[in-house]
Parts: structure tokens; sequence; C-alpha cells
């Protein structure tokens, strides 16, 4: 292998493959050479002039490194990693950092493997960051709790490259046992942070633990701190979070090797709006930063960050996973080559995705049979607590408020409405309930077995029957999101994949949603100021101020304790 | 440990050390940061105000990460690795990559494994690139033969990165099968290189073998044309070869994270004269470039090369390799601190070297009796091949002279006199001979067992009763150095360490050395212009043109083949 590169390099044998008249973009000197690049066997040889039994005139177009997610959860676009490389592919990425969080808070190191295994065969690198809380808090009930013990079994496996986003940023400061355990088994793998907001001695403890990176910096001042300790920086452009027109302010040619780029959570919509990290380089260009400056934070740097050899960069030995551009400035995509090989042309992916089988990730709706008199709040007198919902927003406010109640039971109004979080996993019968004031919904329900992070069922609705009705919908499809209204169901997405996922292709998956949205509004009469499903798959998330509701009751985050709904 | 560490960057307990009120070098955005630096079991724990049992007060002086040379070969300084270590400490270099080439091409693994045994406990981390090339040519008989299979014994190491400097490029380029079987067995480490001049095609296919590093760039061309396919850039300041005045004028911000500096080879009198990796700083300071990126050459960017996590920046988590230096001008190197203890101060080691038993290197001068019968040269006629050394030059002349001969054999005259190169690892009983001209010696001899790459003994003379005496002296001490005039020793320098090193201070080597090089200027009188002993030592290395002298006899470089002395 070797033997025959060398060859075709020194221009004794014909390459298979060269790219002609390029204008290539190097990331080791922020040079554009023109040049052809000499292909063999997936890899780069030669960059010069070259020959090949095939090749392809780039005439003077651009060609760049492909890019690399430096961190991302899969599970956000609602689609298989199958799905997702078809989607991402032609947007440039070949590599992703992936965090399977999701999956494995519903199946444990079976759904981390799901991940490893449906992607052993696609035109994208998938690399696995092992998700450090799972469960997120000790408040709820998810499928699985791995522990550094469960962890080691996937140490050494290919494509496993460290520990996941250290969420809980508390646990590491405080040295709790189980906490340090995972970080020692770790220390010298490449452990990703999740520590937002801390600083002085409080960050200086979490990077002393070990923590190499941090992806949840909001404001230049959070990001340079964490720089000067030495940390890798994700400056992400998700759909929530979306942090890029800010910290691209920090990124200076000093600092710039320990900037990288990722999308974190990316959900159907805005993938196929702007696409993936080329999104990213295009908002950094246009913030006026050095286009190839914006290409090496896609590439080289996330690259070395992760200890990728042989990627992010266009010279002899490394993967020809490389990205056709017209100009630097619109920087559109034209083609897209993972190992030598065209998978992405204007837009659309050039693979077909054969012989997946995800059986082994369906079926988890495991709930014991719901009644009517399970979703009953019984209040003390008519006061509760209630979880306000703040328009366009994902941090709640607790509230007092007078409900109306009868023989002791909460009935529901036109402002406040029931919640019930159904742990749907093992089968214990836990059902967490609470009050919910400025959703917006009349005559129905919408359910949902995508709730951060234990994703159990999360319904909510203004009356019992089509509460019922939603979970066993999501029950009989093995988990997604429905709408029902008046006695039926109006429409179901299944998500066969852990309740998390389709096997459909992300289009289809996102005119599903939107039609749904639709109907959620139009039908339900969902207050316009609140996206329905994402606002309930974070109703059960008790890191999230201010007060939120789980399998295993009401949980006042501030107080960072279970509350009674009674005042 | 982990948990302490958090613990003290918490704050909740005091550091065991404290360097209090530095301004802190940040090599990570190239600011200078007033503070603190907290440590605790030799490593850095916080940067910010803290609190230590002990505190030294640093009053404002500036504390950069510790240097590391990124390669160099100990045996050039003709000390033992502790001595060596006694003198480079204190010039701040406390992190050396070795490539224990001299060593290993006389004792072979067990000379690799001395230097890595003889180093386990210092305050040097002296990490070793396995040697590639032993011997370094076909051309020689060297005392050990290291094939893939021998090295593939020391992967694995602790302290052992990758594959030291492949100087056989034509044997890359060429694919030559035990070169490839190296690079093969090497592809997941670090390969080193030493393929100067190649370029084009034939540097595509020297990268794609496999090799990361490029030490032995002298032009702006050379060094560009090598980052640009990814290459590491080694600016190397030694004794012999001093490329950073010229090289520094490639380096900008934009290629800077892969440019790093070494030594190579470094003599006793330039290390106590100008010290060591320090001095490269001191000149690229003086060329112009940011104080700061020329200590991130030194440190952060030699550690991300050889993947040395931990080492090259002061953050927390990090080893507390730390220099206190008095102003980014001069760059006084005032103290040096090793994991956090003293062991360097106004440029004198703060360390004793106890314990060493250096026993299993010594006695290799293993040769046959040497008659005088051996040392003499028949000739056709009394036209010869003879090598002709030029002034200040490594290089030398293929001439052709008319010579003295009696009965067939030559006599030595004023200006050609005789080199021969005995074997003295297996007493084969080989011995090359020569004529050389313009070294000037009379009435004497000098001797050496430092004679690259193979470290045969090589001796001059007019005479060949004072040429077997210089033989037999140094078969006497078990290597060196030595004079001989009129059948008497004039003076000897044991190298009794393979006969490469000594064991004693860096100082008196060079003490002595000097005391002998005054000698033979004015006892045996060499000319002016030569370097008597370092030009001995280049006679007998078949890769320098033009024309050189190894056991197996004389040879021309140019035609790389050996011919005759008579024309």
């Amino acid at each position: 292998m070797i033997k025959k590169m060398i060859k075709i390099a020194k221009g004794d044998e014909k390459a298979q493959l060269v790219f002609k008249n390029a204008n290539i973009i190097n990331v080791f000197t922020n040079e554009i050479i023109a040049g052809d690049v000499a292909v063999y066997n997936g890899r780069i040889v030669g960059i010069g002039q070259y020959k090949g039994e095939k090749e392809i005139d780039l005439k003077g177009k651009f060609l760049s490194p492909a890019f690399i997610d430096g961190h991302v959860h899969i599970e956000s676009s609602m689609v298989t990693p199958s799905q997702f490389a078809k989607a991402i592919v032609p947007s440039g990425v070949t590599t992703i950092i992936a965090d399977p969080h999701e999956i494995a808070n519903v199946k444990g190191l079976d759904g981390i493997r799901y991940i490893l295994e449906e992607s052993d065969d696609l035109p994208l690198d998938i690399y696995v960051m092992l998700p450090s809380c799972v469960p997120a808090t000790p408040f709820e009930n998810s499928g699985a709790v791995l522990k550094a013990e469960d962890l080691e079994k996937l140490i050494g496996e290919k494509r496993v490259l460290g520990l996941g986003e250290m969420m809980n940023y508390p646990g590491v400061v405080n040295g709790d046992e189980d906490v340090l355990e995972k970080l020692t088994l770790f220390k010298d793998h490449i452990i990703d942070g999740h520590g937002p907001i801390i600083k002085d001695k409080e960050l200086n403890a979490y990077v002393v633990g070990g923590i190499d990176t941090e992806h949840e910096c909001s404001t230049v001042e959070e990001m340079v701190d964490r720089l000067r300790l030495g940390m890798y920086i994700h400056i992400r452009e998700g759909s929530a979070a979306r942090n890029l027109t800010e910290l691209i302010k920090a990124v200076n040619k000093d600092n710039l090797r320990r900037c990288i780029f990722c999308t974190d959570d990316k959900h159907p919509s805005d993938l196929l709006k702007n696409g993936s990290i080329d999104h990213n380089i295009r908002l950094a260009i246009k913030s006026g930063v050095d286009p190839i400056d914006c290409i090496k934070m896609a590439s080289l740097n996330a690259a070395e960050c992760y200890g990728l050899k042989g990627k992010g960069a266009i010279a002899p030995g490394y993967l020809a996973d490389m990205v056709v551009i017209d100009n630097l400035e619109d920087f559109n995509i034209l083609e897209v080559y993972k190992a030598g090989e065209l998978k992405g042309k204007d837009k659309e992916a050039l693979f077909n995705l054969e012989n997946r089988d995800n059986s082994r990730m369906k079926n988890t709706v495991n709930i014991k049979k719901v009644q009517e008199e399970d979703l009953q709040i019984y209040l003390k007198g008519d006061k509760a607590n209630v979880i306000k919902l703040l328009p366009h927003n994902l941090v709640t406010e607790k509230v007092e408020r007078k409900v109306m109640v009868k023989d002791g039971k909460f009935i529901p109004s036109k402002d406040i409405m029931k919640v019930a979080v159904v742990e749907r996993h093992n089968k214990t019968g836990n059902i967490g309930l609470a009050l919910v004031e400025g959703f917006g919904l009349k005559n129905g329900s919408i359910a949902s077995t995508i709730a951060h992070d234990s994703h159990n069922i999360i319904v909510i609705g203004d009356n019992d029957r089509d509460m019922l009705l939603a979970i066993e919908e999501l029950q009989r499809v093995g988990g997604g999101i429905t709408l029902v209204s008046k006695g039926e169901i109006i429409d179901t997405l299944p998500l066969t994949i852990a309740g998390l996922m389709s096997e459909e292709p992300l289009h289809k998956v996102n005119d599903k949603l939107n039609n749904m949205l639709n109907k959620a509004y139009d039908v339900l009469g969902v207050n316009e100021y609140i996206e329905p499903f994402m606002t309930l798959s974070f109703i059960a998330l008790p890191v999230i101020p201010n007060i939120k509701v789980t399998d295993m009751g009401l949980f006042d985050v501030k107080e960072f304790k279970f509350i009674d709904l009674s005042l």
C-alpha cells in the first residue's frame, strides 16, 4: 500500500484519480495553490502536476478539505445516522464527533453500539464520545444508567474517542466520586466539557479535572477565559443555540488553532435550510474572518483536537475527503468527495442506504397500562404551583395560581392544563404530574417520546381521554410525536428508533413535522409564541430553570428539589 | 489525585506551592497575564489568586513554559544523558526528543535502552525516537544492524515516541523493502525526516511514506515546500548546522503552529557558550518574531508535534515545568522548575547525579591486533585518488595527486598523509585506508572513536608508529580521542561510554577538548582552518560529498561506489 502510494507520488505510475487544475486550499500555510491532487485508494498521494487513470478537471474551482462537526447529537435531527449522513454529506461534512447522549438515555450501551454499527459503512466518519451523564440527573428515570465500569467496555472500540460532554459540572467541581471515576478512566483520552458560566477558581477546577473542550460558551469573555486555560472551544451554530456571531469576535490568529466549529443540536428544518458546518463557515466569513481560517476551524483544528491523524487537510497521506467550492465569499458547496469518491453534488447525496437493520432499537415504549385515574391531580386546596411557559424560551417560571378543583381533583381550564411524564423504559408505572400555563391548547392533547434527557413519554392536554389516547398511540407506534383531538388521532410522526429517530429521509420527517406543527396551531390552538414539540421536549429536563416535571414529580430547579403541587 | 487537585484549584485547600505575582506567558492566546500559579504534586492546578503552603514571590518576573528540544543527538555533547541534563536544564530545557542514533550504531538496542534507563530519574524528560538507519549506509560496518523486527521490540516502551530521522530518503523514494517495513511498522507513530534538497514529486513521495517532520531545511523555499505538505519543521540551531536566522524568515502567524525548535547536534563549547533552545529563542526574538511565538515554537508546538499531552504550556493539569525570565528582550534564564522543583538557577544545575552504573556501555573497542603492515597502502603507480579537505567544510573534494612511493608503498609527505578506519565493534580486522590532503600534521597522529555514523576508529597520521600507538591508546581507554607525537601519547580524552561519551561533567570535557585542540595546532601543527576532531569524525561518513573512507574502503559519494586508491 505505502509502496504503491510512493510510486504514484513519485510519478512512476499513474494515480487512480487526479483532480486537475484545482485551486487548492492549504490550511497549513493559508495559501491557495493551483495544482493537481493525485488520489490512490481513497488517500491523497501527491500535489503538483499528476496524471491519472481518471481525471476530473476542476477548471480552477476551489478544493477544500472536507469539514468536521466537532460536537453533534445526531438524535436532534430526528433521523438515523445513515439518513443524517445523506443530509449532511452534501454540505461538505465527512466527519462528525457524535455524542449519542439521547439514545444512550433510552438504550444504554446498546444505543451507543447501534450508532457505531449503523454508521460503519457510510461516507460519513462518525466518531463517538461516550455519554458521561446517563441519566443526566438523579431526579428522573432513564432507560439506562451508565457508570464508569459500563463505559469502560467501549474504550478501545474503533471510532470511540473519549468521554462525552461532562454536563455535571457541579459534580466535577465538587469532586463527586462517580464523576471522578469517569474522569480518571478517561484521563488519557479527550473529554468534552459542558460547563457554561463557571469561572475563576471553579473553572480551574473543571479544567484540572481533565475537561478538554467547551461548546457552551455564549460570550467572548467565557470563551477567552477557557482558551487561556488551554481548552478547545467549539464555536456552535445549531438550532436552539446560535453562538457563532458573538464568539467569532474572540477569534484571532494567535488563538485560532484551538477554535473549532460544531452544530451540537440541529433540527430537520434548519439542516434543510442552511446545511451543517458549511453554515458556520459562511457565517464566519461574513463576520470578516479570513476564509482559510474559517476552513481551518472546520477541518484541521477539529482533527487535531480529536487526534484524527490524516484528516483535516489536503496533503500527501491524508484522506481524500474534499469539497469543491465555487468561491470563498458565497461558499457554495458544489461537490463533496469522501475518500476520493463523489458522494454529494448540488446539495444531493449520491449514495444509497441498503441493508439497514434497525430492529434492535425498536419497541422502546415499555409502559404499564395507564388509566384515567392515573392522570388525576389531587390538591389540598385550590392553590397550586404551576409551570408557566415563557414565549420563545426554554426557561420556565414558577408561579402560584388559584385553580379549579372539584372533589379535590384539579379541573383543567383554558389557561392551565395538565402535563404528565410517563416512565416508558422499565414499566415502573411512574407518572409525574404537573400543571402548565401558557401552552394554549383546546380539546386535545400532544404527546412525545422526545423528552430530555430521559426521554420518557411527555403528554400535555386539557382532558384525560385525549391524553390517554395520545399515550396509547405512542405505545402503538413505538414512540414518536402525536396530536389528538376530541377522541381522535389527528396525526402521528412515528420515531421508531428509540422513540427519538425516524428511518425516513430528513426531508420527509421535516414535511411531516411542519404539517403537524400547523395542525397544532390550527386545530389544537396552541399559542403562536410556543413551539409545541420543542417546548414539550424540555419540560421534563430538570437542569433548565426554574420549574420542571419528571416521571418522579414536580421539580424546583432553583431549590434543586422536588416540591408539592399543592401550596 | 484528581480529587485533591480539584480541591486546590477550587480554593478549598492550600496548594503545596504557589508562584505568586508572576507575569505568566500564555501560549494559547499570546497574552501576558499577571497572577499566581498553584502547583500540586508537580502539576499546575490553578491560575489566578492562590495560597500555598510554600509561596515563591516572583515579583512580576516572567514565567514561561519550559522548553522542548524537538530533535537532538545527546551523543554530540560527548557526555552522558545525566551530564547532558545538568548542562541544559539550567537553559530552561526540561524535555528533549532524543535520537540515539550514534550509540545505537555502536551498541544497538542496548544502547537505546541505556539512554532510556540512564535518564529515568532525571529532571529532564528524555523521549526517544528509534534510530531508523543503523547502519547509516551499507558501505560500512557498525556495531549493530537494526531491522524493523528489532525496533518493534521497543515500541510501547515508556518514552519511545516513534521512528527517528529517516535519512535514507532515497530508500523511501525508491520504495526499498526494508525501509518500507520500518515505515509501515511506525505508520501510527510519528516519524522524523531527514530529507534535504528533495522536492516536487520526490518530496510528495517522501511525505506519503509517512514522514512527519524535517529538521534539515536550510532555505525558506525548502521549509515552505514542506510546511505546505503538512510537515512539522524543526528550525535548527546547532554547532555545525545553523539554520535559524534563515528559516525564521519563513515563519508567520498562519504557519507558526507547525514550526518547532531543535539543536540536533551541539558540541560542548557551544552548549557552554550559548545554551540550548534558549539560544534559538533569543535568536528568533532578535530576528523580530513575537517573543511569545518564539516561546510557543519552543514549547506548545513541539509538545503537539510529538503528542506530549500536559506539556508545553502553563495551564491547569499541565506539568509545572516552568522558567523564570527577566525580560523578553535579553531573555535571561533566571530559574528553572521541573515538576515544580527548582532544578536550575543562574545557569547552574541544582541536582546531583548518583548511582549511575554505566558499565554496560563500556569496553566497546573490540579490535584485532593491528600491525604496521596493516596500515600499508600499496599503489600501482605514483598516482592516487586523494581526499582533499576544504577549509571549514565537511564536504571533501576528490583529487588526483602524484604521491611518493617506495617499493610500491605510499610514503606520507607534508601535504598528503594516511588515514585509516579500523572496524572496532566485531573484531573483523577490517581496515579501510585512504590518503588525505589539507589536514596538516607533522610527526604524529590523531585518532578518535567518534567517526560518523558507525563510529569505528579513525586515525590520521604521517607515520605508522604513531598511528599504531594512537589505535592502541584508544583500545586501552575504551574509546575516546587521542593525540600522539613522536612515539608518545600527548593527551587523551577517554569517552568510555560507547566510545562516544564521557562520564565527566560537560565543562570538564570541554576544558580537556580545548586543551587538546590547542595541542593539535601547537604541537602537531594541524592546519588552522581545520577543526581536527570534527573533521576526522566526518571523514568516514559516506553520505556527505564527495569522497570518504569507511572500514570497507575508499568511497566515491558522487558515484555512490567504492573506488581504488590507485589511478
